[in-house]
């Protein structure tokens, strides 16, 4: 039976891939059988839906085009493997080890084992039940400056309690915090009116996604590789993306002059390209720009008249400082009426916001407008992102767990970076940049012809055929560089660095075993 | 300088209004000055944005047809007027009253003073930070099933952490729990890998209108009047929206005459109909369908091969029972394969899901992947989606106070309900159906010629010029009917029944005056 279902899941994914055509040549298209996971008891019994109206003939074709590796086929195949050792134990080679699956697909750093920093999760939890405040209990299990700050963001919220609903843009006295956190970062001043609180960051790409593109005429400037949020959205909202490539040899660098013939050849084919994504610190390639790299993006994006989309971490890097693409443009005397910026921030526990400058009243209006339609975000993750942006200080009771708590996780994230970094770059046919700021690693794989030839065969690129074994012989899920975009016969994976520090060295010797078979079966 | 913003602003909504055209006649455009709220300090200067990269006239069409009420023109006005009045108290003839501003727009509970579930919070708190399931202290602050039930879904969560991202569909175990939930209210089977956790239900209805929408071409049946969500949402992905009209003379009655007679024209100019959306219990309108008249719908869905979008909620009203679409199509004998039909649920807090069935297993695959694009929705809202779906049982701790504070807010409700349906009925020219099931009332006012010829010369609708009357006067919030949609020359507006009951007399008292008042000014 199970043959029959992959049978028809083959002929399906042949039957859409006629109907569509890729929206960039530079994404490979890989095989994506994701419904596996949500499969109907009932669609194994073979009977047909020929009578229920909506098929891949009459779908909005903008879907069909959209693809999203990274919860794509490797997760489904990791999960049907997850299901399968449960039911027999023993069935694969890697169910001796305590974690059976290692998902280092995503980077959700609580699904791995970390733990949350204490601070946020108490006033998060003393804002979720605001009558336990007033409880003499309460004193013992948490501590002063958390209650404290629960008071502080509850008498912000009309009624007192975080329910259903807030302004649309979030509530008005955490975007003040934050736009206060923006102004002690930057230097500069920010605006709370400026500031919209979105449920983690891909809402908000969607609606300035969806501000800019009318046709497939509009452009949109965007590295590659990339995080598939932007490929995907640009496909939903039926936009053409307009692919630079950042430059594997000198750590994944952004060229100007890259960005400059890339939108010279748009242009000569009738593209209108409206915005330019820059991603810092690189996802899925991990590198910090330099604050005078981001100064001839700007100088760029004012040239052209293009809106910049950064999607922007706070992460601190003792290398290399982070300089938010605002602080960068107002140190060049950029103000509010010179550049159009969109900055993207993600805040954990679905919280997020961007900050929006340089748009005339007309245009906030529609930006305002679209964050209507949904209401407004997640309140928990409102709070959270008002909670990053504005953490305990020195002398608050909680300063010192959280200082700990925090640097804790840092150079536990450095030592793991290094560990899978050395071992990466001492594996044959892989090299590896280092990750300056971000929770992966891009390795690119210079696969044996052999092993090219077989993923053909399999149908499969050869980067998802590579992490397809690596995940059934070893339980590590990694997503395949054609999820995310590489330069064409360049073959690379991404894979997170945020499994627990005692894992690394389990998970390092099974990479390396299985590596080494990998290149014995295919080599030469 | 006010006057001077406000003539920019009429000249630019004039400049919205002549680049766009009203993608449906039904939905009478009401002028929106959203972005007052959003201005920034410096707009009110008068320089320009001319050399920014975005314009009414580039920005995506699509954004400027659609519309949103809810959160439109009245709102801004109201928060002015609320911060007029904290600086000068005094100013506007309602401000003796302990609630300056009454937000009557809102279904937000909290923000109207009611208290939150108690069993609902303590479980969100102790998952939101579950070191504290451990200490002794946490007896006395909760109850034992909170902790045992907290306890459980940290057990379905890897990493035993509300953490960052779950399944795309939401973490399995609370799709397993809302799955019997349904199987429990409906007796018929309810598969989890059906349930799409959500936030709210607006990404919901986005994701299937994604589905559904290709062109212009493709039209969406939607009631008149209707939650603006779905005007809205159908208007961003570039659909049509196919109004069918609600019958006010029987209660806001659902003819399936009327569908036939929309569909046939529609159909006629050339629209490819996809689905029939039905709100029930109604929203604006508030009526509950008849069983009977839902198996008429089910009937009709299926001959025309439309899909059926059903945004239902689980009210509980004495006189008429809720019945689920898919337990009305079940126990009319239709399985998985006969009708394609997705159920929209709300569960406040930003929670929701949608219960997707009768769809072929390539066509879930697409779903999935839009579902994956946006990673998941918030945990703290997936959490509250299966509390609601599974509450306290006789013989839990919380249970006496679970039904105790559930019975105290639908008695309360029906009492506030009741008291200001009376009253708008008493009124010179208004008439109010009852509301059977949902948080508001839609009364419709029979406006004079003076009055109407007034709000022409205001260049406002009818009904928005007697809402911000209202405002103007009472402080009182409501939606002008205009931003739902109402037949031609009919006026109406919607108010929540949610304010605290002992404000509901002063309410009834400063609307009674108010309209009295309006009605003497432009009577005859």
């Amino acid at each position: 039976m199970r043959r029959f279902v992959a049978d028809k899941v083959k002929n399906l994914i042949n039957r859409t891939r006629t109907t569509c055509s890729s929206h960039t040549n530079v994404l490979q298209r890989i095989t994506s059988s994701q419904f596996l996971s949500t499969l109907h008891p009932s669609d194994s019994m073979g009977s047909d839906y020929s009578s229920t109206p909506v098929t891949l003939n009459n779908v909005n074709p903008k879907v069909l085009k959209c693809e999203y590796a990274v919860r794509g086929e490797i997760v489904n195949l990791a999960q049907k493997l997850q299901q399968d050792l449960k039911k027999n134990p023993g069935s694969h080679p890697f169910d001796e080890l305590p974690t059976l699956i290692l998902y280092c697909n995503i980077g959700n750093p609580q699904s791995l084992a970390q733990q949350p920093i204490t601070f946020f999760r108490e006033v998060l939890a003393l804002c979720d039940h605001p009558l336990i405040l007033y409880k003499s209990e309460t004193q013992g299990l948490f501590s002063a400056d958390s209650i404290e700050r629960a008071f502080q963001i509850l008498d912000q919220i009309p009624g007192r309690a975080t329910g259903a609903y807030s302004h649309s843009q979030g509530i008005k006295g955490l975007r003040d915090t934050i736009a206060s956190g923006i102004e002690a970062r930057d230097g500069f001043p920010a605006d709370p009116n400026d500031i919209f609180l979105t449920d983690g960051a891909s809402p908000a790409v969607h609606m300035m996604m969806q501000l800019l593109i009318g046709s497939e005429n509009d452009g949109i400037l965007c590295p590659i590789p990339q995080y598939p949020l932007y490929s995907a959205s640009i496909a939903l909202h039926g936009g053409t993306l307009v692919p630079y490539y950042l430059d594997e040899e000198t750590g994944w660098g952004l060229e100007v002059s890259e960005l400059e013939n890339q939108l010279k050849t748009a242009k000569s084919k009738g593209i209108n390209v409206r915005a330019l994504v820059v991603i810092n610190p690189g996802n899925p390639t991990g590198q910090v720009l330099a604050e005078a790299n981001q100064r001839e993006i700007v100088e760029f994006c004012k040239k052209e008249g293009l809106v910049l989309l950064a999607d922007e971490e706070n992460v601190y890097v003792p290398e290399k400082q982070f300089h938010s693409f605002k602080k960068v443009a107002h140190s060049m005397g950029f103000g509010e009426k010179d550049i159009s910026l969109v900055s993207f921030q993600s805040c954990g526990k679905r919280g997020g916001y961007m900050e929006v400058t340089g748009f005339s009243p007309e245009i906030r209006e529609q930006i305002y407008k679209v964050a209507s339609v949904n209401l407004c975000s997640n309140i928990s993750g409102q709070i959270v992102a008002s909670l990053v942006m504005s953490p305990p200080k020195v002398g608050d009771e909680s300063y010192e767990s959280f200082a700990a708590e925090k640097e804790g996780i840092l150079s536990s994230l450095a030592r793991r970076v290094k560990t899978l970094d050395d071992a990466f770059n001492s594996l044959e046919g892989i090299t590896c940049n280092k990750a300056e700021g971000a929770m992966y690693l891009f390795p690119r794989i210079n696969l044996p012809g052999k092993a090219i030839k077989a993923a053909e065969a399999a149908k499969t690129a050869p980067d998802a055929f590579y992490a397809k074994r690596l995940l059934n012989a070893t339980g590590i899920v990694v997503v395949p560089g054609s999820g995310f975009g590489q330069r064409p016969g360049t073959w690379h994976f991404r894979c997170t660095i945020l499994p627990q520090e005692e894992k690394i060295p389990a998970i390092v010797s099974r990479l390396t075993q299985f590596h080494k078979q990998f290149m014995d079966e295919f080599r030469g």
